[in-house]
């Protein structure tokens, strides 16, 4: 785990959350950051450090891990603790971040851990240090080399994809074309059954409805009858389990209530009012398509109560134990 | 209270409400619809009917109430029950559904009742019956000869205003001008202010943003820019105490946990999604700005489980208690 944005709340609830969620016996955590900035929230805001070791290096690291450390902290070294202050923009916190961030990557990639879990970023800091992404998936998805990374939000096991976010409503109306809404569809149908410990493949996926009433044939807009309705049609023409355009005030309570192995939001909002409305405090956000699992908290830096002790670790918690539980679970396949 | 479409859930949620809701001492359930389709709902699905009065004229209306009785079905004699199905789009049923609308209108506008709650119609039944109406609002609208009626969602305690509703969602966003939205908002804080025994008016009215992250100033969609901030700074100017744009991904939430008075949506989805992903049995629809109070569930008739002593009642009991309860608070302010 890097350890977000240090002038925020990342390290805080990174320090809550390694006290109350619950590894499988054989799963460790691995955080990296500075530690005297860990040293610094730990006594600021009285909460107990949770480290059974920390390392500066490579090999410190593999002596911890072949001595089942269940909490390693990997130091680095780039704040200067006398610069340091919470809740503002900084170039050597984007820098800190960013630099924690590609450490935990190549960790990763050299097996040293299975997953990312992240807390979040703020991307003021980032481009103050001259890093040209907005986040992680970017961020990630660069140094992973892959073009292709898929958002999915996770709110107590209401599992929603999105078919377009960082774009303006006008634009995403758009962006419901046929043929961009199939790939859309084929993409997350492959993702869904790449990982049935976390999907059930029972169920369809379904794909929520552009206009009121999923335009009430044709009453309130013709996006249903001329795209979406046609691009899942092709694709269960091609054997894929999908259902809709079901009406955006009913998909997500179904979904939620277990009718749908996930949903497919056809716009950023439509997905986020649905999980953050329905708990805010635990939704978390998993990235498909990297080369390792990736969750994280999908909330900001709250940069206003930073070094406060007020912030909620209930994301972080969920988000480490989905990437726990499904690094367990892995574990037992590969076995 | 009107009966809904008789073919629909709304005889069964009607009746199952009237075993659960708790009345104060001095209000009293007055029910139209046709007796003997209540008989064969209670004898079907074995439901006891709690009428304790029924009545077929004024007269006898006027009698009963004397008399303190607190459920009172008042009869009408419209269906041919030979004729009568569960289930399905029915002139007859239409036209029923229409005339016990009216007739609960003339007995609300006549002094005998002080709120309207209403099961669901069915506008297929409405339009095969030559009712050129889509729905209740627009029914009590024309009986009133109102013509600025106002939908309102409350979900346990999220109320959810609408800028627009029945619109394509490109036109929804053309429907965000400045103009449009400062009415808007000049409506419906004068109707919080109004209700001060529903609305916090201590909590400052909310706005949603139409883009996601209302538009990051500027970078994705510009209505925040052009129409929305310029519309809450004039009410502010007025007087209001309004606040936004702000992201529709928190605003709901932060209105659920009671930050805000009321939300006001700036499409049908996006209240519609915030008040049913997070309870969809439990969202409730009030009608301002009619004569009278007006409740109602925002379920559809549900054809497909009618006739099965499936419906789920919930929403017909908030939608019962929430008008009970209005009227026993005006009217302990009117004694």
């Amino acid at each position: 785990m890097p350890y977000g944005d240090p002038a925020g709340i990342g390290p805080e609830i990174l320090l809550k959350a390694l006290r109350k969620v619950t590894l499988g016996d054989s799963i460790g955590l691995l955080v990296v950051g500075d530690a005297l900035l860990f040293e610094k929230v730990s006594r600021d805001l009285m909460i107990e450090s949770k480290f059974d070791a920390v390392v500066a290096d490579d090999a410190a690291l593999a002596k911890a891990m072949a001595a089942n450390r269940a909490n390693i902290l990997y130091a680095q070294n780039v704040l200067d603790m006398n610069q340091f202050e919470y809740g503002v923009v900084d170039a050597m916190c984007g820098k800190a971040a960013y630099e924690s961030v590609a450490l935990a990557h190549r960790l990763v990639s050299e097996g040293y851990a299975k997953a990312i879990v992240t807390p979040p970023l703020h991307k003021g800091s980032l481009k103050a240090a001259h890093i040209n992404h907005i986040g992680y998936t970017e961020i990630l998805a660069d140094l992973s080399k892959v073009n292709n990374a898929v958002t999915m939000f996770d709110t107590m096991g209401l599992k929603i994809f999105f078919h377009s976010r960082h774009l303006s409503l006008r634009q995403a109306c758009d962006a419901v074309t046929k043929d961009s809404l199939l790939s859309t569809i084929l993409v997350c149908d492959k993702i869904t059954k790449q990982h049935p410990h976390i999907f059930d493949g029972h169920l369809s996926l379904a794909v929520a409805a552009l206009n009121p009433h999923a335009g009430d044939n044709g009453l309130f807009g013709n996006e249903e009858i001329l795209s979406i309705e046609p691009a899942i049609e092709e694709a269960q023409s091609l054997g894929v389990d999908v259902v809709g355009p079901i009406g955006a005030d009913s998909v997500f309570y179904q979904a939620r209530i277990g009718k749908y192995r996930a949903v497919i939001s056809l716009y950023h909002d439509q997905g986020h009012i649905a999980a953050k409305t329905y708990d805010f405090d635990r939704t978390i956000s998993v990235t498909w398509n990297l080369p390792y699992l990736r969750t994280s908290v999908d909330h900001g830096t709250a940069f206003d109560i930073a070094g406060k002790n007020l912030a909620n670790e209930q994301a972080m918690v969920r988000a480490l134990s989905f990437a726990c539980d499904s690094v367990n679970r892995l574990m037992r396949v590969e076995r």
